[in-house]
């Protein structure tokens, strides 16, 4: 399923599934065929495989003859961020160019890292499709873009082995690392990555089912137009699994938590000359079978 | 106010204002009073001002003639962390002689910050008074102490200045600040601060009307009964309306969100030889007015 958090005109934001070129919303089709299922992507995460298999039944058994009330033209309907995780935790110099392009602009060390580097975003950072960054000139000089496939965590997770790390995963979607380079505080990441409006999240988030191999994507960005990065999930350093085994070796991950895994090389600092986003500037960033993010830069 | 989420047998936490040497359940006796309190701290939090009058003066109508069924003895009580946290912001560096101590021994400049150091640790990590921090050998050997002063957001605040920070202030709180010191990674301290367990918080929140300067408060560590940290919240170098200033030029921090305010000097890490907590200690962080939390050390 590719599950989208969708609005129309101010109403409050509903969880649908897109087929084709409608979205089908989950928790009226449910009552439609005398069931319950949550209007909210969260709920719907943390209800499990059972939850899941219901949604997915109700869209096979009345896709192409949509009950009345049900479904609304794709094209009609603005996405949102597809929820507000809690736990937001990145991966830094997860791609092996990327690590030779932060040392050399960055202050990181040029050797690649022996154990995934973990940081935290804010979750009051998120924002969805379409939604602006915000460009604070008193703050920063240096916002910059970083293309990512974002983990959806299914449920709780402790001491998860990498053999059995997958089954933990509800789904996929992409993430835009936004960081303001200049705002580093004592080579901490947390309000250089953590403000406001520097987690664009979205557009989909599609469930895990139809994606068997997420070390198989083509991953890349653009701004306006033009190919800042362009890579593939393949040449992840510590690969989906052993992120997952890694941080819940300690920390305990929740259904719904993200995981931000890591940007590959062509970032704005590693860039020669630097190159930063402006106001008015559109960055898209896309993610092979996730679709494409895209969002604007205003200033404040 | 001096407000505690206690628990009575196994049944879940409530929300309770210790008055003497009992707890008055705030739900309970606005109920009697033909009223509404919340039975949990974040949602009184998220009350706003009103509620916090509401409850103030129920208690001070009937301090001394309790009516039958609000109150419990504190004795029989135990004590759970405050409230889970959306986002918990730690200070790095925040006293000068912890800066002094951190830079002999860790990786860090010796070099005042001149901006404040921002770190997130997770929610996940919050336990209460007299619950175990882990001490996992496979993961580090060097689990090691920080008390410090928490301050509890009343509302959302965003670009807040200093000289209107503390009215978004709902009070205050002692946090633990575990981490371990051999799970930085590339200089990014989210897994050595963001294990589980490895946020102690309570054992109250203190209102702020009860704390007119939050600036000149003993603080104190000991293990074992033996002192290793005690200072005074005055030799902060970035003190609390500068923090909210700081941190909500870029963040948006929410009702309930806590800033833990760094730590003084004398943690294990910097003692000459180094020390760090080990399974069966008992770990004591005591802030003047904010009582004191106590939490022992268990293998996992």
């Amino acid at each position: 399923m590719r599950l989208v958090n969708y609005q129309i005109g101010q109403a409050k934001g509903r969880l649908g599934a897109v087929v084709g070129d409608v979205i089908v919303d989950l928790a009226r089709i449910a009552e439609v065929e005398g069931t319950v299922l949550p209007d909210n992507m969260l709920a719907f995460i943390q209800g499990g495989k059972q939850m899941q298999a219901l949604a997915h039944g109700l869209l096979g058994k009345s896709e192409g003859n949509w009950p009345a009330g049900v479904t609304v033209p794709a094209a009609s309907a603005k996405l949102l961020a597809p929820f507000r995780p809690n736990k937001i935790i990145g991966i830094g110099l997860n791609y092996v160019e990327h690590v030779e392009e932060s040392s050399r602009t960055l202050d990181t060390s040029k050797e690649l890292p022996t154990r995934p580097v973990l940081f935290a975003k804010a979750s009051t950072a998120v924002i969805g499709p379409d939604d602006a960054i915000h460009h604070n000139a008193n703050l920063t000089n240096q916002v910059d873009w970083e293309s990512e496939l974002a983990v959806v965590m299914a449920r709780d997770a402790k001491g998860v082995s990498e053999a059995e790390a997958l089954l933990y995963v509800f789904g996929y979607s992409i993430m835009n690392d936004i960081s303001a380079r200049d705002q580093r505080r004592s080579g901490l990441w947390f309000f250089s990555k953590g403000q406001d409006t520097y987690a664009p999240f979205g557009p989909y988030v599609v469930t895990a089912d139809e994606i068997p191999d997420p070390h198989a994507l083509d991953i890349k960005l653009r701004v306006n137009g033009v190919t800042k990065q362009d890579s593939n999930t393949k040449y992840m350093l510590f690969k989906v699994p052993t992120l997952i085994a890694d941080i819940t070796s300690g920390v305990t991950l929740e259904a719904g938590d993200v995981i931000a895994t890591g940007t590959p090389s062509g970032v704005g600092a590693g860039r020669v000359p630097q190159e930063f986003l402006q106001p008015g500037d559109v960055v898209e960033a896309e993610v092979e079978q996730l679709g494409i993010l895209r969002n604007h830069v205003v200033a404040v």
